[in-house]
């Protein structure tokens, strides 16, 4: 990847290379992204923006195949912008980024290709680490087994990608039958399929649930991939789809020490209009506080979308073992058991949540040293 | 408030009070929002949507001046809605919320009404750690004075009112000139007008900066409200305010242990159209990667705005003494310092953050036993 050309035209600069793409760069975001300006030890923009004149233009410069070299008007020393940097940096699409794993989606049929990794391989092998929060990004949802005996060997596992996200549960939880519950995942009963913490400004990315003793009858794990519901969704009922993704409804979480609330619909695409976020939670939902005309149909969509996705076709059912730790994108797949009997014997899990930013963090410098 | 008259006309019940209200209730709204289906001890929803008939109408229902009786076929009870509670959720209409304060925004003469308060009094009183959140929300920026001469005694400060935000900075961060910086506070140089982690996908809400050290000549802090800079920019150049609205800009922190990006525009509203967070910070700004022929427009409303940003009429400068703690909203207070002479003496600050939900829900429990 050499420069062939390049050639100054008010107000941009074009570039062609050896492999005969070709580029236009305004110089104003040559001068204002010149790679001198990046502070050499924190790596952050020093340059004014302020200071710059919009109109720029080089005094001089000249190309060579490795690199284009300017001279701007307002420093004193030239400004080097590899043939490498300027190709990645092409305007109109993104730098690439390791943490750009494409979503696979799926259904019932996963359960026989669910990913499964040894904790101690995760451990002991960067790239083993690095495929297990590939695989994380890709479906979702992942195994880690063979974790110690122990109730905080799940939570030390975490360490190996970043810190927890805190809540108002802790930097961690305990998920056991317990007297007075602040939560129903504090009983025995059934927990239909949801999205943990909707009731917060940014929901928990990922969710890791170690279950280090399950004797009880019960108490099943169930999973879906609502981005395979919603896809299907958004496909053969357009009208419905639209209304959940433009209706905004409130949920709440309250007891004694908290009152969280927030608005937000139950499904958010990013800048791309694909699927970001997916923030179903029944028990946490709050009074819908819509307009009187639009609410039937709010309800029409919404009951949709709970009958849809207590479809078998969807959802995926196992008996977590002692020694096993569900890992998943808490804003895309939804999580759920069957009830359990505890009397038959303890049934306990320890979980916590790292967010999409520091896992996303993870995987770039896991690529970078790979 | 006494409920007048209550007649069912499907699919709506409408209500009639006594100083004339009215309102209309869909009857699977009611069904849906039953008081009874919320569980005992969690206050979380137990009712099923996906089990109730959306056409649902009562079997009979009798209203008296205080509460409406709905027997719902379905249910063996009758339901019961207070007076009160019906019109407190008519549709439409938020419910009351303690956290909705409206702001003030403010700019260089604000520096003669900065609320202040002292640390002990907030610690003692739920009444003036009530008023402190309120003067918090509604100015973004209040100053906690005569902390204890500790380097943590700003941190403990933060226990009144909720747990602390994580960040790749760890739990607290300090600010001091230190060799191999990985960011540029922790040099001795200027810092303009900014707002922290830009880079993260929910921007820390409130930060709390606490001077326990402050000999240094120079180091003064300044701050700026941007909601007022965009109020006037949105008046007064709707273009410039609408390329930043819909402009999605990267940002990126690295570091040897993180590489955390995120892409957001500088400005977001809320779903009432209200300014809800301002996100600029030139030294976490990414290399921007819109398509060429936005860009030029992009940076003459970027440049715009960072030179308008720097007129002294919305700045306020003060210089923090050992013993007081600044305290704003992160996502709408731009601060920076002017730079300072580590030869002089020492310059120490700790700072940490508390997201923007915990502190509403503090207000809505201190709301509630005040």
């Amino acid at each position: 990847m050499h420069i062939q050309v390049v050639h100054f035209s008010a107000p941009s600069f074009v570039v062609i290379w050896d492999n005969g793409a070709q580029a236009r760069f305004p110089a104003i975001f040559l001068r204002d992204n010149d790679p001198s300006d990046l502070h050499a030890a924190t790596q952050e923009r020093t340059s004014d923006l302020a200071q710059i004149d919009l109109t720029i233009a080089p005094a001089n410069y000249q190309a060579s195949a490795e690199q284009l070299q300017i001279q701007w008007p307002d420093k004193t020393v030239p400004s080097l912008y590899s043939s490498i940097w300027l190709y990645q940096h092409r305007l109109g699409q993104r730098r690439a980024d390791a943490a750009d794993i494409p979503r696979i989606y799926w259904g019932s049929a996963f359960i026989d290709q669910l990913p499964r990794f040894r904790a101690a391989d995760c451990q002991t092998s960067t790239q083993t680490l690095y495929t297990f929060l590939q695989a994380l990004k890709r479906y979702g949802l992942v195994i880690i087994n063979e974790l110690a005996d122990d109730p905080k060997a799940g939570f030390a596992f975490g360490d190996l990608i970043g810190f927890k996200r805190e809540t108002n549960f802790g930097r961690w939880f305990e998920v056991m039958s317990k007297p007075d519950p602040n939560n129903l995942a504090y009983t025995a009963l059934a927990l239909p399929l949801h999205i943990d913490l909707t009731n917060q400004e940014l929901v928990p990315g990922y969710q890791f649930l170690h279950c280090y003793r399950n004797q009880a009858q019960g108490g099943d794990s169930i999973f879906a991939d609502a981005f395979q519901v919603c896809t299907d969704l958004r496909e053969q009922e357009p009208a419905v789809f639209a209304i959940l993704l433009n209706t905004i409804i409130p949920s709440r979480f309250h007891d004694q020490d908290y009152d969280i609330r927030h608005r937000h619909p139950l499904i958010r695409l990013n800048d791309k209009g694909e699927l970001q976020e997916f923030l179903l939670n029944a028990h946490l939902a709050d009074i819908p506080d819509m307009e009187e005309d639009s609410m039937l149909a709010f309800y029409q969509a919404y009951q949709w979308l709970m009958r849809r996705l207590r479809d078998p076709k969807y959802m995926i059912q196992l008996k977590l073992n002692a020694g096993e730790m569900v890992v998943f994108d808490n804003r895309r797949v939804l999580h759920g058991r069957t009830a359990f009997n505890p009397n038959t014997g303890q049934r306990q899990l320890l979980g916590y949540y790292i967010d999409r930013g520091e896992v996303d963090s993870r995987i770039r410098k896991l690529a970078e040293s790979s």
